[in-house]
């Protein structure tokens, strides 16, 4: 299996973006991406996208096909990648393992939602579409409803608290304001979130990511060939997926995601390292408290100390474990299907010392981890610098 | 990079399937698979699920977590892939390289869709988002259109008549008679292709194939521990897919799809082999024009002589090279997302030499050919025994 390193990033301005196409957004990206890799297109041969729900926002499916035709890519082999809000995930994954076999040596990983041609009632019915149809989206549960069942029992488990959740978002909104793509350049307080309409009680209207449009991209290369292209190439040192029921009825638990626990376990064991060894992490907080399960399940602090973790300011920039110093879902945007990739671009800006304002110090391992559904998948990658 | 073989193949009846849900067709073709494979559920790995468009066919996307949840197979890894129609090929190709990489050893690939719990005027909607949305489907065209546009142009060009189409469909038919999992088993003629209802000249009702719900499943693994599970393994000698523009007006051609062109280039390379070395193919028959284009552009025949190569009776049963025995897309039906899985499924069992009375005697060496779109998509896969 051949080791395989990201040689280019490239992101759209997250948020809404009426002034420009599904297509057209995904090729910003890729420019980007493919401009800092400084590689030619002729030489890449495969293009995954991650995608959720192309076909319910935009009527649009075969987008892979849509995407490398627009790019002046044709023939190359165009695959997308669909696991909810983890298809961009999934999406880098599949293109690290194409890599890994030899099958394709440049291969670009991208990801793009356009959300907002829908209304917003018609982009919750089709977020919606990641639950169990059957078992909880036609009993009126909606992705606010599932959540909001973790949360208040981890408050009764753990005594996890409404004012812990609200710092979640006060942090991640702060990472945001350093963050040129993101969404929400607004600081946000305490009080603020406290007092924002209800959603889903425990959660209210600020606890929620946004919808999103935008669009991220990486290129992949064999680690042996990185250096071709650039002087800081990052090494993929581990990747790991898993899958739990769909619907949360089943679970052993709904205080963290055993599908988390079960890909990082794969994907620690992968890089030979632990939690202990990672300087960062971009973590799923598709709502606050799906950070503090993350942090938990992906073992920066014990199970039910993760309020705890973030009061203390431990996973704030200058702290013990920086988590989403992009921003994360709630304050960068949540474009479904570009989060993961978007994820790794924030991984790789700041393994290479150029995040600028939002730099965590000599950040050499990050981790990131994306979620689909309400944790029917889950996917983390381990990058560290080559040095 | 390791040799991969198909150790287990399983299939539902394909048609209208009124009392089985979505999560269930899948379930059936799965045991099936696995009681072939004689495999235990708990070593399987990974599983990559082909399906078009679950979102608009059954309001549920993330469905590979869905299956994994519902045949009991959590944490696997389980992954979505979509290309419109070539959904399935590109699931199996997905499968074949994780094996092939070393980060799986016994994946899942499978397709499954559900198309007729939509009215036919919706079906028709959601399989035209396979095509370009903005320059295509926004002026009109739906999938029977654009077939029927290369149709007209390849009669122009080379003389295919209206009664070489038909013949397509009428030896379809015939094969699907000797088809137990085939949605018709009805004879049909060439008069009455050519008298059905015009959907768009030249194409008739009985040039298209039919709206079909179906789910399809093979089992991988590593070439060399195959055999501790099956006395015939297959093996995978050859993968190539590429892409093409995803609407017609920018081909260079009318009258062949590139991206079959450049796949089969790609499969027959990796394979050590060229068309003369195939003894049978299960080619993309969504239209009768598609299979005369595609025996073509795999290289069976020239350019222009598909329409001559199938009247002379060479691509049915007992001919030279004998063409979707299994009933193809026209006669054993067209679940979009399964149709590339189901193809290699009667590669399989041909080449195992278990196809009862569609048999083709001594077959070695078999090809599968999956299209999405009007051939934004295409990707060959070239199967042989291992003896």
């Amino acid at each position: 299996m051949r080791e395989v390193a990201v040689i280019g990033v490239g992101l759209t301005k997250f948020g809404e973006q009426w002034d420009i196409s599904f297509r057209e957004m995904l090729l910003e990206a890729g420019i980007r991406a493919i401009e800092d890799a400084g590689i030619d297109g002729k030489q890449l041969d495969a293009l995954y996208v991650g995608n959720m729900s192309a076909g319910q926002f935009v009527k649009q499916e075969h987008i892979a096909s849509l995407i490398a035709d627009n790019a002046g890519l044709t023939p190359i082999a165009a695959t997308r990648v669909e696991a909810a809000c983890a298809s961009g995930g999934l999406a880098f994954r599949q293109a690290v393992i194409a890599v890994a076999s030899g099958h394709h040596d440049f291969v670009v990983a991208a990801g793009i939602e356009k959300m907002t041609d829908l209304l917003t009632a018609g982009v919750t019915g089709a977020l919606a579409t990641a639950a169990d149809q059957e078992w909880e989206v036609y009993q009126g549960a909606t992705f606010p409803a599932l959540y909001a069942l973790m949360a208040r029992r981890h408050m009764h488990e753990f005594g996890t608290t409404e004012e812990q959740l609200a710092m979640v978002a006060v942090k991640n909104h702060s990472n945001a304001c350093l963050n040129p793509y993101a969404q929400y350049h607004t600081k946000i307080t305490v009080e603020q979130v406290l007092k924002s309409p209800p959603v889903a009680k425990p959660l209210k209207l600020l606890d929620c990511s946004p919808i999103t449009d935008g669009a991220a991209c990486v290129i992949l290369a064999p680690a042996e060939k990185a250096r071709r292209f650039t002087d800081t190439p990052i090494l993929v040192a581990g990747t790991g997926q898993a899958s739990d029921t769909i619907s949360l009825h089943s679970r052993q638990t709904l205080t963290g995601l055993m599908a988390t626990v079960e890909a990082a376990r794969a994907a620690y064991k992968m890089a030979g390292m632990g939690p202990k060894d990672v300087d960062l992490a971009e973590v799923h907080d598709c709502f606050t408290i799906a950070e503090i399960m993350a942090i938990e399940d992906l073992g920066f602090c014990k199970k039910g100390k993760g309020g705890q973790l973030t009061e203390e300011g431990e996973t704030a920039l200058g702290g013990k474990i920086p988590i989403n110093t992009s921003g994360g879902l709630k304050g960068k945007g949540h474009p479904v299907g570009a989060t993961g990739i978007a994820q790794v671009v924030e991984i790789v800006t700041q393994l290479r010392g150029e995040a600028g304002k939002r730099q965590v110090d000599g950040a050499e391992i990050g981790l990131a981890h994306n979620v689909g559904g309400s944790g029917g998948t889950a996917v983390v990658h381990v990058l560290r610098r080559m040095d």
